[in-house]
């Protein structure tokens, strides 16, 4: 999204600012909005023109040179005034961390009771919830008409009206997860109204990767344009781990915190309860987890539902749960308990992603009885969060061919009462293993553009192993694609803007503009050196791919030149200029030495 | 596609031929037909379960151990004794090759007259064409109620009955592109009621490339499943590039003749004429060429509507044609002799491609009055070509954004009486260079579900430079997933087994089935190598994507092996297995090592 012409960015940035972003193509700028400590970053693309790009950014203070960022002390903390200024939280002692909260055995010689201060070196803090167990959320503030400074950030943002995010979040159509407890986000928000979003999983797991590799894949994914985070960790220093990808985080992070549960008992499933699921949903919400996903749809009497499937139950949670229920022949326990749970997610702001721990993972079992019956449930449970004041969206498919995608929103948007979609692509097809953020790339454009909010990302290790730096990129800059393509096609205002600047500059053959205006510059650049790498290819009028003589770009100029600019001149002077052409022997192109 | 049941590959492999084929997961087998020399190319994937599947093959005999191939040599012509059988045709001395034909200038000291035996070493051959002129096409035949060996090949290959093959093409809603001169092609059909089919583009470029690395590009692409390559070359050595793909080549081949029509007269748009032209497709002809782009719909009135457009003409042959008209203030010398053009393809049996010169370059240009007057003109163009029996089918955008890319179909169809639709994409974004395969991909799949026949591919490079080896593969395995995706939304028969077959394998954690169903087995092979290298992974009832204790059809298999099986087994059982599931404190599955 451009917002060239609606707001001027403040000039906030000194030389050094804009000395550095020359060198990547873009500079991080601030508009600031009706206070100082309003400001909303945005990317700024200078081009050899002398206009400029505005660009949504969400990268975080890591693209800014003016602020040191140090992982071992954590973002600074944008929103604690804003929350503080509420006057409706209170700072407690917490919940103390515990040696099995990272997985450690409490026979361990690691073991002990250790506390926040030992599992993030950065600044101490003390865990914050709403004062009394008053719902602390901005669908409370929202539904009370109350602008949060957060609301006219994402406005800002988005390009809209305060009023517009207020609306939408009062009706249940948009989220803002923004824990009281992860004051370090820049707020942004989810639903069908506004641009959509990107979600990028990350995690170690128990056969490989570390803390390091998840904060570092974290930044890498938000620089990129991922919206939001889940920290998927299912192995060791799950705790840790967390900790210091929230402090280091500058988007909403998400968890599933059932992972962590069993974790807690050793992995078996029949020994989980709801008093060690509890636990484990208040230690999160205190560390700041923005939103949870929470499989409380899938239901005793649907697993059966699932028995003549070809792949079963795919959602790692949702075989947890089924295991859970079969084990006990007893109704699931998050189902159960789901009030109680939303009383302690709306002290702290945590926003519920019911999760489709049903959905389909395979073509064939696209939009059966089980996945619909469980979507049913969580348009119940939509319900009931939103009379507890807690945010709520849900989750989505799966595996679904392109003519079933449809139904799956429709259906959605009418059971949950418009609440915001999020879905994990879906893939169209199960042919291409090590392609699944393509076959799912074009499942997630379409549903986003149907009305999808925000698309969990696919990487091609999808299947098959844990992503990489690299699968992380490809698997964001897809999904932005798909995002984008979707802007586009629901007719975003501004959407379009950025698809013209670039189609401008390739018309123009402004190369530098287009590789900076590119969703991938770095790629971009790489790709058209790789054939034509000396500089004077930047500015040439023609590239490797048809060589001079048959750039029709430059064909299409010449005409223009030689016939004049507008359709008018060049229906008037056609016959006229034709002559003139002719007799010049002028040649609409040079031919290249022979 | 499988057709596990419908035919037996007839067991023409030896030992040797298996064995080749197990160390890449599949072998090549051949389906016979009413004849012996009819005998359709198959690849038949041996499952560990006993089972095989049997996919659609479009690699050639390179593929088959049991052919010896040789690139100096050039394949079998397979269809020979079919064409001469029909008694319609006759060789003829042809036209011959001139050192401007390759790019020579008269000039040259490399000059002087030449043939094809000096072009290509392999067989010595003359052209052979329609016995007095008579249309020698597939339309002819079909029209006349006749069903050609080609005709039954494509019907095997389908799955469907020769008559349904004969229909479609008599309608002119398939084409099956197969010049008399080019009987090395295994026939292939390209029309709505058939499998999706995928082009790949290849050829040198005045800047880069050489003969050798075009036909390895060829034969890498079809590879990998691409259905018809089209030749663009720009450069040196047009003609004898041409000649070495042609004869290496097991899929039909398209070329764009006005390009090399435009070397001819040194890249002088205004010096072309129709002889110049005619003559270049009569050369292209006789060497075989299976399919032209004709940009016969680019008029002298349509060429101002580009005047405001953001990327005015992108398409090189309609810029190169409206740079023509405009120099002679004419109208297109392509539109005014296209009676004489239908003579010429109708002898030799070439397919038009209707060339889409007026296509949007970008989104703000898309289904604007340039492309869809320039439509109305092919709609035109398409009547007169059957009144001719030439085989047409029609060139589509280009740069679309997905809310109008259905009436971009919708109108083809119905303008053009449900001619095959082919288009380049559309790419639903302008802001992904480097990615424009999935911008586009996205685009494909969506229009083919919808009805367009065959899918012009678009690599990595495109608008940045010439593909490379890995550019082509990683275009065509996108583009096979865009068509099979599309197969699976129309319902094709049989279509989804191979997802059902690939999804079978995932859930029972046959790791070697699921990466030789893959579209792409190599890369999926590799990309679970690189978290678990081991042997033993390969058997392993999980991945590292979540490892032993989270594996979700792990979980689920456990289920049903606790359970019981069916759904009904499970309703039934579930209260009193559930009793022994606790009792026996069993775990659904194996904590990990500490």
């Amino acid at each position: 999204m451009t917002n060239k012409d609606a707001r001027t960015p403040a000039s906030v940035q000194d030389e050094k600012s804009q000395e550095a972003g020359k060198s990547i193509g873009w500079h991080k700028a601030y508009v600031e909005g009706s206070r100082p400590d309003l400001r909303v970053p945005v990317r700024q693309v200078h081009l050899t023109n002398g206009k400029s790009v505005t660009l949504y950014d969400t990268s975080g203070p890591y693209t800014d040179p003016l602020v040191d960022t140090d992982v071992r002390r954590g973002l600074p903390p944008l929103r604690e005034n804003w929350i503080i200024a509420r006057g409706d939280t209170e700072e407690y002692a917490g919940r103390p961390v515990r040696p099995e909260d990272d997985g450690i055995k409490h026979t361990s010689p690691r073991g002990g009771l250790r506390n926040l201060d030992a599992v993030f070196p950065g600044r101490p803090r003390q865990p914050r919830r709403g004062r009394d167990g008053e719902a602390v959320t901005q669908l409370a503030y929202a539904r009370r008409g109350e602008i949060t400074p957060e609301m006219e950030y994402v406005a800002i943002r988005e390009n809209v009206a305060p009023e517009v995010v207020r609306e939408e979040i009062a009706a249940g159509r948009a989220v803002l997860p923004a824990n009281v407890n992860h004051p370090e986000i820049e707020p942004m928000i989810i639903g069908k109204r506004f641009l959509v979003k990107v979600n990028a999983n990350i995690g170690n797991s128990a056969v490989t990767s570390s803390i390091e590799e998840e904060v570092e894949k974290m930044t890498w994914a938000t620089r990129w344009g991922a919206d939001t985070v889940m920290d998927l960790s299912t192995g060791r220093n799950i705790h840790t781990t967390r900790e210091w990808v929230l402090r280091n985080s500058p988007v909403p992070i998400g968890t599933v915190p059932l992972y962590q549960a069993l974790e807690k008992v050793d992995g078996k499933a029949e020994e989980l309860t709801w008093e060690i699921y509890k636990d484990t949903v208040i230690e999160q919400a205190e560390q700041g987890v923005d939103y949870m996903t929470v499989h409380a749809g899938v239901r005793l009497p649907y697993v059966p539902l699932t028995a003549n499937r070809k792949t079963g139950i795919v959602s790692r949670g949702g075989s947890i749960m089924a295991a859970w229920c079969l084990a006990h022949h007893k109704e699931s326990f998050l189902y159960e308990n789901f009030e109680e749970l939303c009383e302690i997610l709306a002290a702290y702001d945590v926003t519920y992603s019911l999760g489709d721990g049903l959905r389909p993972g395979s073509i064939a079992d696209a939009n059966d009885e089980a996945q619909f019956a469980e979507l049913r449930t969580l348009g119940e449970l939509n319900r009931i969060a939103r009379r507890f004041n807690v945010q709520t969206m849900i989750e989505g498919p799966g595996h679904v061919p392109m003519h079933k995608i449809k139904e799956n929103i429709d259906l959605q948007q009418e059971i949950c009462d418009e609440a915001p979609f999020y879905t994990l692509g879906p893939l169209t097809t199960d042919i291409a293993p090590a392609y699944d953020h393509i076959t799912s790339g074009i499942g997630a454009a379409m549903i986003a553009w149907w009305g999808t909010a925000m698309l969990c990302y696919v990487t091609p290790k999808e299947h098959l192993g844990l992503p990489n730096r690299d699968d992380v990129k490809t698997g964001v800059i897809t999904y932005k694609i798909a995002a984008h393509a979707a802007d586009l096609a629901k007719g975003h205002p501004g959407a379009q803007e950025w698809d013209d600047a670039l189609s401008d500059a390739r018309f123009e053959f402004r190369w530098e503009d287009q590789f900076n205006l590119a969703l991938d510059p770095d790629t971009a650049r790489e790709f058209h050196d790789e054939t034509l790498p000396a500089e004077p290819a930047k500015t040439a009028h023609f590239c490797s791919m048809c060589g001079p003589k048959f750039c029709s770009m430059k064909i299409s100029q010449d005409i223009r030149r030689e016939h004049g600019g507008s359709r008018a001149e060049i229906e008037e002077g056609m016959a006229q200029k034709s002559k003139e052409f002719a007799a010049s022997g002028n040649r609409v192109y040079l031919p290249i030495a022979d």
